[in-house]
C-alpha cells in the first residue's frame, strides 16, 4: 500500500510500504478514507534530523472497516469510524476515568508497530475502546467535521474544559491555528460571554469571527497582555486557551488570566519549566495536556451531526494522498490553515 | 499597647508599641483575644535579615471590636469575631468571585499600615468586608478550632478543594505541619476514601491518623514516590495536597499525582519555576494559591460548632503573649506543632 514516511526535516515522500493486517486479534484494519496534516506534523517537519528509515506520518483518520481480529466485539466490516489520535483500549483504569491518552495499552500511529494515518490503510489495536461508528456515509457534507474530532476540535475542546469555561465568562483563545479557532468553537459552545482571540493572520482571525471570536487581539507579548487587560477592564480573562505551546504564549497566559482564573494547556510545551509564582499568587490554575478525544468524540457528534458546530471549515485546502508533501510545504510556508487529504 | 516585633532571624521581642485607633471610617479595632504563630512566620525567624524599625507579626487572631468606624454596618462593639489572614473589602469583583486574596483593596496584618495579630489589638481595615462574627462566648472550648479557620484548616481545605478531593478518591497530603494535618481533616471531610499522609514526625503523624489519614509515608524523595505508587496500584493520587512549598515537595507532588488528577498547591513555592512537563502528558492540573478564608469560614463554621471537626488540635502548646518569642522557638525547634496565644 501507499503511505507517508517523513526521512528528516522538509524530507516527506509517499512510498510503497508493507500494507495494513490484523496481528492481535484485538486488532481491525481500517482502509482510510480521509485523513489530514496536522500542526503537530510541522514540528519534525521543521526540525527532524536525516533517518534512513524514515517515520510514517499521521494521526488523524476516517475510513471503513477491512478487517477485524477474532475478539473485536462492537465493529463489523464496512463500518465507517473516526480514529481518535491516540490508541487507548478503552477498559484500563485511566480510560473508565476519561483519561485515555495515559491508558495502560496505549500507542500512537506511526510509532510502536502501528501504521499512520496518512496512509492507504492502518493496522488499529485496540479497535474497540478506540474506534468510534459514526452513522453517515463516508462521502457525507459532514465528513472534514467529523474528522477534526479525531484531533484538533476535541483538542480545542480540553482547552475549554481545562480552563473551565462557562456561561457569562471572558476566555481568551492564545493561537490561530486550527486548534486555536477550534478552541473558539468549543469556548462558543461552552457559553463564555466573551471570547479574546489572540492571532494575527487576517485569514485565521477572520474565521475565528465566524467561529464566535468577540475581540481580536494582534499584538503579541507585553503589548498583548496589555491590550487584554484593557478589553477586560483590568481583570484579564477568567478563562484562558492555551494553543501554541510556545514559552512567550505560556506567559502570555498566565499573565492574561484573572485572579481565581483558569488556563487550559493544550500547546506541546517548548519548554519544561513555566515561573509558577506568576500563578499561584493569583490562584490561577493550569491544566490540560493531550486531550481525551475517544472521551469526546461521543460528546461532540451530535453538535456536528446536527451542524450546531463546523469545525471542518479550518480546512482550506484539500489534496490527494500524492500530494501530501505539498501539503506539508503549504502549510509550513502559512499557504494553507489545515489540509484535508481525500483517498 | 504591647505587639510581637521582630528585628531580625532569631529575634522576636513583645514591645510597646503605639495603640491600635480607627483610621479609616470603614475601620474596626479589635481586642485581641487568641492569636497564633503560623508555620510562615518561621520564614523571617529563619532569615530575615536585620532591622532597626522591626516588622509586626502574627495574621491569625479572634478578638472582641473594640471600637467601629462610622461606615461600618455590621458589626457592633462587643461582639466576638474572627479574621481571616487576609484583608478584603467583600464588595470588589474578586471578593464577589470568591477570590479574597485579590481583592483591590487588599492588605495584609503586619504590613499596609495595619498592626500584626500577635498583639493586644488590631486595626482591621474594610471590616465590613474581612471578619466573621462568632456565635460563641470568647472562653468557648471550641476557640482553638475556631482560630485555625483564621488560616491553617482554611488554606488546608484549600489544598483539598484544589486538588479536587471527592467521595471515593485517594488523596496524598505532602507534610505533616498545621496545614498538612489540615488538610488531612479537609480530605476526609470531602469525602476521600484513601488518607496518605506523607511525613516523618511521629507525634505529628499520629495525630494526622486520627484525623482521618488512613496510611503513612514517611520516606521522602524517589522512595515517598515509590511507596505511593505501591500503595495505589502504581497508578498514583487522584488529589495532592501539597502542604510545603520546597522544590523537592513540589516534585514529589508531580509525580505521586495520578494521570488526570490535580495538585494543590498551598505551600508557598520555594523556587518560582515547576517541571511542568511532568503534569502536561499526564493531565494533571495543578491550582491552588492563597486561600480564601473569608469565604471558606462559614462553610467550614457549622463542621467546628457542631464538633464535626477538630483542627484546634493542632495546638499542641499554650503561650501568654510575653511568651511568644519562646514559642517561635520552639516551633522552629520542632518542639511545637502549633502555639496558641492567650491573651
Amino acid at each position: 500500500m501507499r503511505a507517508t514516511v517523513m526521512y528528516g526535516a522538509g524530507d516527506v515522500r509517499v512510498e510503497t510500504v508493507p500494507d495494513a493486517h490484523l496481528v492481535e486479534p484485538t486488532d481491525a484494519v481500517v482502509r482510510v478514507t480521509r485523513t489530514a496534516i496536522c500542526g503537530s506534523d510541522l514540528w519534525p517537519y521543521k526540525s527532524m534530523p536525516h533517518t534512513d528509515t524514515g517515520r510514517r506520518m499521521g494521526h488523524e483518520l476516517i475510513g471503513v472497516i477491512d478487517s477485524v481480529g477474532a475478539d473485536v466485539q462492537t465493529l463489523k466490516v464496512g463500518q465507517l469510524v473516526i480514529a481518535p489520535f491516540l490508541i487507548s483500549d478503552g477498559t484500563c483504569a485511566f480510560c473508565r476515568e476519561g483519561v485515555q491518552p495515559s491508558c495502560v495499552h496505549g500507542a500512537r500511529y506511526g510509532s510502536d508497530g502501528v501504521d499512520g494515518g496518512q496512509g492507504e490503510a492502518v493496522r488499529v489495536p485496540y479497535a474497540d475502546g478506540t474506534l468510534v461508528v459514526l452513522p453517515v456515509g463516508e462521502d457525507n457534507a459532514l465528513i472534514p467535521s467529523l474528522l477534526t474530532l479525531s484531533d484538533v476540535m476535541s483538542t480545542g475542546h480540553h482547552a475549554a474544559i481545562s480552563a473551565r469555561v462557562g456561561p457569562g465568562k471572558t476566555a481568551a483563545v492564545i493561537g490561530d491555528g486550527a486548534v486555536g479557532l477550534c478552541g473558539v468553537i468549543a469556548a462558543r459552545r461552552c457559553g463564555a460571554e466573551r471570547i479574546i482571540l489572540l492571532g494575527r493572520h487576517a485569514d485565521r482571525v477572520a474565521l475565528g469571527k465566524q467561529f464566535g471570536a468577540t475581540d481580536i487581539v494582534s499584538e503579541r507579548g507585553e503589548a498583548a497582555v496589555e491590550r487584554v487587560r484593557e478589553l477586560t477592564g483590568g481583570a484579564g480573562a477568567h478563562s484562558v486557551l492555551e494553543c501554541v505551546g510556545l514559552q512567550e504564549s505560556v506567559l502570555t497566559a498566565m499573565d492574561i488570566a484573572r485572579p481565581g482564573g483558569a488556563i487550559g494547556r493544550v500547546g506541546v510545551p517548548e519548554q519544561d519549566s513555566i515561573p509558577v509564582g506568576r500563578t499561584f499568587w493569583k490562584n490561577v490554575s493550569v491544566a490540560g495536556g493531550p486531550a481525551p478525544a475517544r472521551a469526546y468524540i461521543p460528546q461532540l457528534l451530535p453538535d456536528v451531526l446536527q451542524g450546531r458546530i463546523e469545525p471542518g471549515r479550518v480546512f482550506d485546502r484539500v489534496a490527494s494522498l500524492d500530494e501530501v508533501p505539498d501539503g506539508y510545504r503549504a502549510m509550513n510556508d502559512r499557504e494553507s490553515i489545515k489540509v484535508l487529504i481525500e483517498l
